[in-house]
């Protein structure tokens, strides 16, 4: 499936192997012809795997395609066995796209890079760098700047002074960072700009007044931030983004901003200063956080959504200003309502 | 009207020469001391240009400025003509800002650039390049990447292995492309990131398993695309953009996302995971559009509105939740009609 | 507070040192211990700070934080005095934010950087170069560009031909500025798009005509333009960011645009082009602008509103589409009312 220019694959796996690897049940009896040691050689879309491919029906809205879909194995929930094609071996799951991703990495293992310090990178006398790191064409290790082992940093990114990177981390071209400390196995997509000083003034008619921004930004293990994505560092204290966070592309996160573990923020995001996020908080597509908020544990924000108010834990927000999901839905039945001809007749009798 | 020190005219040129480059009618008669022989040298505003300068009525809003010009030649549609100060020639056109692109271009056509490849680019030995290209300085050609003839790469742009770029195309500074197919006379702009892995992952609080990224990004050709925008790549199978499509700055186009031909997205808009736009959808500035869904042809997507639901051909919407433009206007006039003081009353009674 | 590894503190300062400073008041009496020749060393939060370090309260949010800080000095308002600790000296002003930042700035006075030419910059042999500048790794200065004096463009930026730039400049890194006359103090920071060809086509089924775009950006003194924005060239006419104003992060600003002094404009904000911002204008986070806008002097703009009509002098708009301020809460409550089952009884009896 995937193109050869750019991807290699790894060896295939037999079926009990991808069971194995992905925690879950390869249901019998298998379909006729195939065995536990049936060979899977790659990764593909219900659409258009062949039978020596695996997939995943991870949505229901793709049951159709699942249906008709001629994949040799496929990843299912256990509700979705009964609609499987008879030619269909099933890998069942409780939660099939994690099961689905630990099988699709090991059909993709990353294949170790040659490590390389490249000779048109800039490396000041007072950086260090561990073992078996790749610095790409271009890079700039400005005075003391630190980085782990196994670390590969692309093309034309610039790390100015001071900066820690630990081990294991992807650190693509064109990015920017200073004023940071950066935890082990973060990737750090293309054009990410980190540590750069917040939007800090005092409002004045005669000028504004600059704050100077003497903070950093922690970045926690297993990190990933997106590309083009900008995060301002402290104005006095941190911005922090605990570990196992993602941040897609385009996300603004402003000076003193907290994330807690494992949150989900989506692209084109917007948090103010200084405002919190316990752990697993998901932000969906373009809301925005104002500033000097705090959002419990696993609330969840709509995408769009502008929250002006503090959210409590594993509350659901929506709309503009946010209010509570249920209470969303309920605004926006009535106003079509209210909106729809037919009813203002029924309205006005 | 434009400034040497950035931009060189071409020669001027005949009104009637006018005339025929952008499809329209010279009206006749013209102001006395005119004649299809009198030269225009340069493009100009309504409120600035001279009497050597055309420019052009596209908005309706600029009227009064039209009124008062003293262009020397004005492109207009049909109904505008009665109004034209009587010493302004009239290159009549039904689609006066198609006529005046096409002129305007003639007057500026782009000079041809001296092809070079820079000493500082960093080339792999297994990269190829057309003829008549220039590869600025820092560019890295990562392996096998292939560029087409007369294409420009400015400066300090990473290609990574195995890309291809076609003939004809502009690949602005500071870009980073991988994973990526790019076909003729594409036009990318600065901070552009293409090819990078999408937002792709099972949730799980034990921590996030990352879904590995083996698509690619294939781009027509004569698609433009903004400074600092992200396209990711598939996830498995590809994110594609119609030929012709035409993406402003600080876009989001996330991983299998389809566009078909044609296709304008203004800035900020944001396109989750596995959406398709078919021709010629038009998505205005910070609209956000859910994942998975189909937008059909020649729809038309309100700026700051939010899709939860598929599109028909042709339908135009607006809001967020996102609604028929009709019933959205409604939505707008019952709302601040409750709103109001004065109504009010007369609701209560 | 600050990390040693970033930043290098100037010397401790007395109190009364900092009062005059910041254009503050040193209340007295003193708390017992104090004088005004008592020395402060540091900048530090409410929560944080220890005796020999000043806060500020700024924000009533704060003023729990306040009553129990261990600050030894704290700026504040007048009406918080009532409410200090009786261990901290008060820094009185009516504008506690502005003085703290005066006060800040001079306990981290920038530390002069030793001026250097790198070796690995390309600097065309046209190019000119002032007194006393920084021109890091890697940038690139294209043919006619000049720079003033103690000006400093940061590694991997690119500076395309004729663009001017003023004197005592920061321009970060991986930035890239084409078609620009840049003012003296101004502030880029890392990736920001600057001059780049704006969305100027006419649209057409056979395939969009592009317009040529052939103005210019200009920027004013004591400009700041955020991380990662893009900021397009006019089409014919510049594009114009008035002296003082300050632009976040991920801000779009559409090619004709002006914005006159000390403008405000937050991450993520669009303005669309040929819009037109007089001085002082505040735009919020996200807030999307419409084209052909006039919005008059000192205008605020909430948060993710959209505007789609002027905006008159002094006003506070909200909402999409944006209406004044005071007509969106109004708006919020009766949606808000109508959507509450509870309600829905009252106003059906």
């Amino acid at each position: 499936m995937a193109d050869k220019r750019f991807y290699q694959q790894s060896s295939p796996l037999f079926l009990e192997q991808l069971a194995k690897i992905g925690e879950a049940e390869l249901r019998h009896p298998l379909p006729s012809g195939l065995s536990p040691e049936s060979l899977i050689y790659d990764i593909g879309t219900l659409e258009e795997a062949t039978s020596r491919q695996v997939a995943v029906l991870h949505n229901m809205k793709y049951l159709k395609a699942f249906t008709k879909s001629k994949a040799g194995a496929c990843v299912v929930s256990p509700e979705a066995v009964a609609k499987a094609p008879c030619t269909m071996a099933l890998l069942v799951s409780n939660h099939p796209y994690r099961a689905y991703a630990l099988m699709a990495a090991k059909l993709y293992s990353k294949k170790a890079r040659q490590p390389l310090i490249s000779k048109s990178a800039y490396i000041d006398s007072t950086a260090k760098i561990g073992m078996n790191c790749t610095i790409e064409e271009g890079v700039v290790l400005a005075s003391h700047v630190e980085v782990g082992n196994n670390t590969c940093i692309q093309a034309n990114t610039v790390i100015e002074s001071g900066v820690l990177i630990g081990h294991n981390c992807g650190i693509g071209a064109n990015v920017t960072i200073s004023h940071s400390l950066i935890g082990d196995n973060v990737v750090i997509l293309p054009g990410a700009r980190i540590g750069q000083a917040g939007f800090g003034f005092a409002m004045d008619e005669k000028g504004h007044v600059p704050v100077p921004q003497v903070g950093r930004v922690i970045i926690g293990n297993k990190v990933e931030i997106g590309a083009n994505t900008t995060i301002d560092r402290g104005s006095v204290g941190d911005t922090i983004i605990g570990e196992g966070s993602r941040i897609d592309n385009l996300v603004q996160i402003a000076h003193n901003v907290e994330l807690g573990r494992g949150c989900v923020i989506v692209a084109q995001v917007g948090i103010a200063g200084s405002s919190k996020l316990e752990e697993h908080v998901i932000a969906a597509g373009q809301a925005g956080i104002s500033g000097h908020l705090h959002i419990g544990k696993r609330a969840k924000i709509a995408a769009q959504s502008g929250l002006m108010k503090n959210v409590k834990e594993s509350e659901i927000v929506a709309g503009c200003p946010a209010v509570p999901v249920t209470m969303w839905h309920r605004q926006n039945v009535v106003l079509a309502r209210l909106a729809c001809p037919k009813k203002k007749k029924i309205e006005s009798t």
